[in-house]
């Protein structure tokens, strides 16, 4: 199995009642791979500038996830994004944004990355999203990431990517925008029928639900009592998911839900603290006893 | 085994972007009793002027609801309330509140009330509640509601009270109040400190946690996609609850959580039309099979 990723690779400035910090790494295909790393060695498509640090290449070296695919542009700069965090830490605020090297971004896949069978689509533009899938010969899984600003602004094209979907993955403000309904539960399978076989609705704190043939299965947040910075739990989430999904091969109906609980465990424990701080320290033991947790919590 | 509420029974006037309702009848202790009737037999405590309807009291017999303790005022007008539901549905804004009866409600209990093992004391001052509780002998499970109004005012009463319950139920903005501290799971923590043995947290359309000894237990809200009025939600969730507990006997550990399920399935059905109309047209048989698929829902 092989696990492809397309996003980006980020210098972050956070504000949170929790504290600051500056200059951390992150970027969707960051926390994504990081939490994959957990479950499978993914590969990664994304840029940088040359002012980024080898010190971030050995982390990823060090998690066995290959950067083959990470093109470095010369006197370019890396992305760089600044937000601040209310004092609910469910709301922020985005301060600053440097495109910087992004802004020219064309992914092109190193050749041994083409056979990849599963595959996330970060956050991007549909059509950037749908230049990388052509390049995928047999993708078994495909899940991207969306946002309000595409479903806004290139409306058709995703409508042309959603059928190609295996997953789709956006927030219960972006669901409700897509389908134009403001009841989640409508919104959830208005979605679905718009291509992809399923649909998973992201809720922040309060967990995710997933719309799919079987019908919909619901997870509540992992309960966290240090919740220091909320910056890539959605894509950590994504990462749990699709990293476990590339590690299993067991039959589909209930592998997905169990992928979804890792990824909400992987998740909960990003949030722990700035950029990867957190889940630099976790491991693959503490993500199973908290999985089993998670499950006597919610058992009835 | 026998439950007792105390509360309110009122009129209520409804505007929601699903449509308008008037002269509604609603108040917590009809929701939590007309829940709790799907499980046993509650006998009831409010107040009402001589202008509630002999239809509705039929209604209450209709449920074996005990009206005993049901007082009416010669000459007083019921309680009523007059709220609008913003576009989301999970925002409401109160237009008028006429407290009427309720303004001098004392309540007390008829003599065979006193006997009642299952108490629910519904939102009110913690004054009136401890009142209320005084006249009970040998309660072996009381349940209380409160909200931001007696945080905020009556303080000390409500630490009092605290101690003298098994559980208090109290929603997300309530706990960070009583508490002081955003972060919910560490808030329900603290207040568990301040006595109630078990402390759950309400999150509307998200659900539901529970705090006690035996750790935090996550319940998501029941998916429905047809959202017409929440009132009467939190109070057909308690109903739920404890009108199951009072039919339960099987060990503890499990049955509460059991029982909060029962409670988020009878309150998903209870806001799916105004005021009674849809609980009036449940079953058991539709709660056993809710039951069921919410299980399901959960499963990994």
């Amino acid at each position: 199995m092989s696990l492809l990723v397309v996003g980006t690779v980020a210098f972050d400035d956070i504000e949170a009642p929790t504290g600051r910090a500056d200059n951390v790494l992150g970027g969707s295909a960051t926390f994504f791979s990081y939490a994959a790393s957990f479950f499978t060695r993914p590969r990664l498509v994304a840029v940088v500038g040359d002012d980024f640090p080898e010190e971030h290449r050995r982390l990823f070296d060090s998690r066995q996830i290959d950067l083959a695919g990470l093109q470095t542009v010369r006197g370019g700069k890396t992305f760089r994004w600044k937000g601040r965090y209310q004092q609910d830490m469910n709301s922020r605020d985005t301060l600053e944004v440097h495109l910087n090297v992004l802004a020219d971004f064309d992914p092109k896949l190193p050749e041994h990355y083409r056979d990849s069978t599963h595959v996330f689509l970060a956050n991007s533009s549909p059509q950037v999203q749908a230049a990388v899938l052509d390049q995928v010969r047999r993708p078994k899984f495909v899940m991207a990431d969306t946002m309000d600003l595409w479903i806004s602004t290139t409306h058709d094209a995703l409508m042309k990517l959603l059928p190609r979907l295996d997953g789709l993955l956006l927030n219960d403000g972006e669901a409700r925008l897509l389908a134009d309904e403001d009841n989640l539960i409508r919104a959830g399978g208005l979605v679905r029928k718009m291509g992809p076989k399923f649909v998973i609705i992201k809720k922040g704190e309060h967990g995710a639900m997933l719309f799919s043939a079987d019908g919909v299965f619901l997870l509540p947040g992992y309960p966290t009592a240090e919740v220091i910075d909320p910056t890539g739990a959605g894509d950590s989430f994504a990462g749990g998911i699709v990293g476990y999904l590339d590690s299993d091969d067991t039959p589909p109906p209930g592998r997905l839900r169990r992928a979804m609980a890792y990824g909400t465990v992987v998740a909960s424990l990003t949030v722990e603290g700035f950029g990867l701080d957190r889940l630099r320290r976790a491991t693959r033991e503490e993500i199973e006893a908290r999985v089993e947790k998670y499950r006597t919590m919610l058992a009835f």
